[in-house]
């Protein structure tokens, strides 16, 4: 009778804690399915209210020009409203409200490869994170567009007697081709969560995407006469040094940005969209000239590619686009830079008139 | 004096206005924040509860295993608390407490793309949503893979004397490792949401991806002799087509299991796993055979290529590698439905006995 009562006892035990852990469950899932119900309320209130405040600060825009262009307002009182107007939509921009304003539709290189999910990051913590990862992964793969090309160069010429072997070659171009592939769909995700990144920068890589795909068919042809049918391959791999430079630098570039972004909007986060251009002014100097040189190069590249498929006729079409491309992506590129710089230019000299009118005032 | 009152009067208005607007921007940006932080600290808060319930869950399981095992428990309610215990993890896991369930590791294929983004979504329906249109463009993509092959092998005979160009050929590759990729970073967004897909069919489209980059830079051959120089992308193409039918009934299958699921998780959440198998036996008896002899033909593609490559000294590393791939992916293929099937028949053999253990009581 003994072992039978501790066996009843034992068995009560566990169908006491079966039944608590059943109802655990059931509460678990209900508060989880209130939580969830409540923040999706209140997260589409903040949505209104954001679209609301969007609008209102339009009209106080387009008022103020009114009121400007008819001369019905005193300039001073203008500029001073017109900064005001500015600071409230960097708070909306810049801020925490920022995860509830409308989403930019997704774009269809995302939704081709990862389908319908939402990338963007709710916090802004997580947003800069993810930029600044992004940063990081250009950093490593630059370091990588440098030394790929430059081994395969030095051993053409050290062990493989100036002629590249297929293999070798065909690797770094499906390294490329995975590289650009990343690159085009952080970019992608980098813009979903706000990055103001200029669309060409994107494009850019799917061309160059393309390219990599493209060079993957396209045959390496050795003996005889290595050295003259290998000149395409050669001037890409050069080109592909520089390009490794041009990207360390505009990394550094880019990262001091972010970090004084970073740093200015916690100081005060308002004040973010002043700090843009901020302790970077010198190093623009240098980045310039560079990225035109190797805008310049990339040009010459796909031109000499094209002379020699015409001149030398030869039939493969991969060298024909891929000269074509070439020459495609070097002028997007030019008139990109050039429209970056002036835009940048611009702003810094809005900037300077208002402070030299503060500072008159 | 007049009309210096009524540029007086518009000023203030548009000074009140925009002094509005930025008191509006300040609210949002405290509204935004607190809800932002208020909701991390709920899903703190849950995510803590999910964890505890998740080790009662565990404690109870292998307090009753030991229990059995020392025959200090009757059968029968050992079964009834099994059942019950297995209801409780079924509310965890597959009711709306599952977004706050540990997420798994993201994996280094995504990170690869996409760096450290997350792809979870946190509601249950957006998650079904994402596998619904997994299943959707497995249709789509199933289309394209009967039409293209089968087209290229029509234009083949009709209209290009029995000798593929290159250009289509590569063209076809290109889109398989589109494709595939595709595949790859979807499914692994699946498995970050849940769902139960087996590494090996992720492994099996990696391996898929790098096949058809390997092709890609294998020359396509032509004449003289070309019937023979090309049987290997011949028969790769009949397998395509294969290929292409399997994956519609394996959509089929799979979209009427999640139907299934869909429907029984509105009407009883915690019913979900019951209907896995339900109303769709039939079609695994026909779907059975078919994916048994595509394994057989994949490695029999395989072999004819290592074949080609030691008997007719083929020096191109491109076959010997794609053959191995091939035996390798049929082996793997093989092996994972056989171990599919058994699970599955494993669960139904459980599912009859405790149902016919239930009517009997």
């Amino acid at each position: 009778m003994d072992s039978n009562s501790t066996v009843e006892e034992s068995a009560n035990k566990i169908e006491d804690e079966v039944a608590r852990v059943v109802e655990q469950a059931k509460d678990l899932q209900d508060s989880a399915a209130s939580l969830i119900s409540r923040s999706s309320n209140d997260e589409q209130s903040l949505r209104q209210r954001v679209l609301s405040l969007d609008s209102s600060i339009r009209r106080c825009r387009s008022l103020l020009d009114s009121l400007l262009s008819h001369k019905l307002l005193d300039s001073k009182l203008a500029d001073k409203l017109e900064e005001d107007l500015h600071r409230a939509r960097c708070i909306m921009v810049d801020g925490d409200a920022a995860a509830f304003l409308p989403t930019k539709a997704q774009g269809g290189f995302l939704k081709m490869f990862l389908g319908p999910i939402n990338v963007r990051a709710s916090r802004k913590d997580v947003q800069l994170k993810v930029k600044e990862e992004y940063n990081s992964y250009r950093d490593r793969t630059a370091l990588l567009f440098l030394l790929f090309p430059s081994v395969l160069l030095i051993l053409r010429s050290w062990v493989w007697n100036g002629c590249l072997p297929a293999f070798p070659v065909q690797l770094y171009q499906a390294w490329l081709l995975f590289l650009y592939t990343g690159l085009a769909l952080r970019e992608n995700i980098l813009r979903a969560n706000g990055s103001d990144i200029r669309p060409w920068w994107i494009y850019h890589h799917y061309c160059a995407m393309i390219m990599a795909l493209v060079s993957l068919t396209w045959e390496i042809k050795g003996q005889p006469n290595c050295a003259q049918k290998q000149r395409g391959v050669q001037l890409f791999l050069q080109w592909a040094i520089m390009q490794g430079v041009s990207m360390l630098l505009q990394n550094r570039y880019q990262r001091q940005r972010l970090y004084t972004r970073i740093a200015l909007g916690k100081a005060k986060r308002m004040d973010v969209v002043w700090g843009e251009t901020a302790g970077v002014e010198g190093q623009l100097w240098l980045l310039c000239p560079i990225l035109f040189i190797l805008q310049g190069f990339e040009a010459y590249v796909g031109l000499l590619l094209l002379r020699t498929a015409f001149v030398r006729v030869v039939s493969e079409w991969q060298v024909i686009f891929c000269g074509i491309l070439l020459v495609f992506m070097a002028a997007g590129n030019f008139l990109n830079t050039v429209q970056t710089l002036v835009a940048k230019s611009r702003f810094k000299a809005k900037m300077k008139r208002s402070k030299s009118k503060q500072e008159l005032d």
